[in-house]
């Protein structure tokens, strides 16, 4: 059964690497997609645009072009997965999540143990809670079988 | 003109009466809904419920009864108000931003300079930035005239 | 906070009942509603429209009847609660259960440990599970303070 | 004409395998699906997952992974069967079919006689009632001619 | 409990006024609505527009005129009669079933006999069928009980 | 470009032989679809269900049956085109304008001059009328170009 | 019947007032909503919002406060009336035109013989054409018998 | 990624072209789609159907034939660029912008700084603006990378 996942959040660390490694090695048939990965590229996406401007309205401007790829790609992905690291705030993480609840469509963290509290709200509304890309590897192989 | 703001976010300082206070003192036609912010009790919303356990199952047992009612009242509201402060990780309030997102539901948000570079994505799908309650009570005069 | 909560499922013993007096007794602004709960009427819902027929077909105009009720009712509701009591199949209650999981209409369950197993996908999708009456209207009072 | 026919309910007989063989023999290009019928490894879906626990938790973890499948599948399809057998309280099944009732998604029944008056409210928002799965397998075979 | 019900189809007979004669004498907490039912009025609904035309076109202006109401008050019941008797094309009355059944809204219909062979689709996807205009009040007496 | 086109209505004469002659003449890349057009056929669709009867019943069954495939390919396509003919009530056609109407899902009409008035809400809601399968034909050339 | 109707476009003729006028002397129950239409109010709407700017950014806060209300207004309406006049470029009246369009809002438009070629995709999609506030105040009349 | 564009507004310049190029020359998969631009044709798109007529009901024939084709286009694309040119009214782009704003299609405008502030209410709903093919360009390739 083919899939297609989309990993939100941290772009700091390779668990996205680490989640397609693991579903390639067990051969499973799954499309991965994500946001624009490049921290810097993410900052400037509308930086081609005018007006020229910096702070807020710079931000608002390449967010909004990041949106037209994250907003189509979460809308048509069978799964999202939305992983929180240990720094930054990742507020567009949890804003993903909050997107997908609305829409009814299922997501799970990936998060350490330390920050179960502050996520409660948004694990209340996911269909699982990983600590390791090797358990997300395995919920795709669940349920794709 | 009668509106419903729900106000997210924040719940350990005053922004909420000091919104009310304004709009009360303009003598506007609104109803103000929100979570319930006694964080202790909102911590212990599940814990007459079984089955009796701690961690990531008491929040979640208790972040669930919680979503009866934020979910609804977001959805009553014609206008949601998403406040962001200094402290904490606050990923509710940018859950319940991505959540608006996605019902096409009206936000501003309500946060300080120094975060709009982490709340980007957030404020991209804002239909306003305010840095003062002022400023809100400002928009709900206009917007109810 | 007025709120209109939809008592769906078992019809033999009086969970209505205590949770209205309970709701009633703490001075809660709630509405109740539910199916016609008299189960000699409900089956006999479409028995004055033909044609004249017994068995499958009886049944068939009777639910038919019915769902203009449950159906209207649940839409309207801001809650559901669902019970399931130590006796017959009722089917009914899981089928309004699934009906709210597909509209995002949040619902809690009421049901006895026992059950636990045979009802995980019901719970899976529900807000709460509760075993009493008492923790039922403790939600109700909570959720509408 | 293509259709996709998603097999829901009752997992303890070869009623699946045998519409996938009719259908088969009647060369219908049809495609099944359904949620995991290994009944172990459903209940142990989200063992992989922490905490570790047993009873409500265990059964709750497992069926959020299950629907994540289950869910897509539902919405993925066309057709829907849902199967009650004569054992078990299979309130799944009949979550399935007010899930697909409220999402408008047609579904059929399948199940003897003995059941009609309890699974009344589930067949009355059903496009037909089958008590044999040749009678399933004649229905793929019209509505895809 | 009250209930809106929008009356569909037949103008030339005193069907309505039976239904909610009956609904009156019963004392329901009924609302009625319908489409405009003056004849000549109603295929005068546009004629004040321009451009003056004969035939299509004037059909057509007044067509739309009358949707702007029946649209909006089909979408605002809780339950629809539709009712064809035994002259006539009465299309309009099978459109307004049609539009009923893809959005959901329950309507019951009200004709003889004679007529149930050309009406199976119509008859298909509505929750009751009557020959008389007391069988629908019955029907809504028990509904709003 | 690539259309699906839904053609609803009349089933005794050969318009939609000579729609799809038209269109494959003119090299157009359109899937047709349909319901069964074997009235026969189209009666006893749920002849092999039970309970066995007559009159109501048995036509109640097989449009259920029916309306599995003509609910999906109409919900399927990207333009239905309905068939009034001279004879018959063809309710089914106008309740099909109807769905498409509620989805938003666009559709010609195709019938003789004679019953432009009975049909006008049906025109009404319609993107155009046709009275040959060429002006039909030459719809589809133009906006499949 | 008492009816909402949003007045969206011209803002520097009295069409509103006139329509307002008619009604109330027709004695219809019609609650009349629109935008702010003080013309400088309106450029001004975000101007007490950081960070101060001119040109595209001042524009775009406050476009997208005055969004928050005309949003709101246009989807609690019944129908929507969408005035062009002679002057200006009046994108925001054919915006608020497809918006409807999109909602399956109902709307009227009003404009003079003039335009009606440049008009005609936002006539296509309207429930008839008015050249005067008099022809509106029919409408109105009209529907809310 | 592979990704549908469909490109809405002016016909009399080559705009249209020219991202097409420039697309290809980035080696993009992108599938761009839009209205038939001859505008000769696009008048006289319903004229092969009747009534004969001239003025707004020709224009009405035209456009709803044209509707078919471009609502359906602007529900299958990913992205909808709306360019406004110097000349004309170009009402029906504004419309498609609302349109687009409704569904929660995203879409970027293409138009010169002139036409700022008369476009602000469609800018103030859009993802991006352009005021060259490049820079429209530059955003396919950073969405598709």
């Amino acid at each position: 059964m083919s899939f297609t996942v989309y990993l939100s959040g941290e772009i700091h660390t390779d668990w996205r690497e680490e989640i397609e490694r693991g579903a390639a090695a067990a051969g499973l048939d799954i499309t991965f997609t994500s946001a624009v990965t490049d921290h810097d590229a993410s900052d400037a996406a509308g930086d081609h645009l005018g007006p020229a401007c910096e702070g807020f309205w710079r931000d608002h401007k390449s967010s909004k072009i990041n949106a037209i790829r994250t907003k189509t790609l979460i809308e048509m992905s069978d799964l999202v997965v939305v992983r929180f690291g240990d720094k930054y705030k990742q507020w567009n993480a949890a804003f993903d999540a909050g997107y997908c609840a609305a829409l009814g469509k299922p997501y799970v963290t990936l998060h350490s143990e330390e920050i179960v509290h502050p996520l409660k709200e948004v694990d209340a509304a996911a269909m699982g809670w990983c600590t390791s890309t090797d358990q997300v590897v395995e919920i795709l192989k669940y349920v794709t079988q």
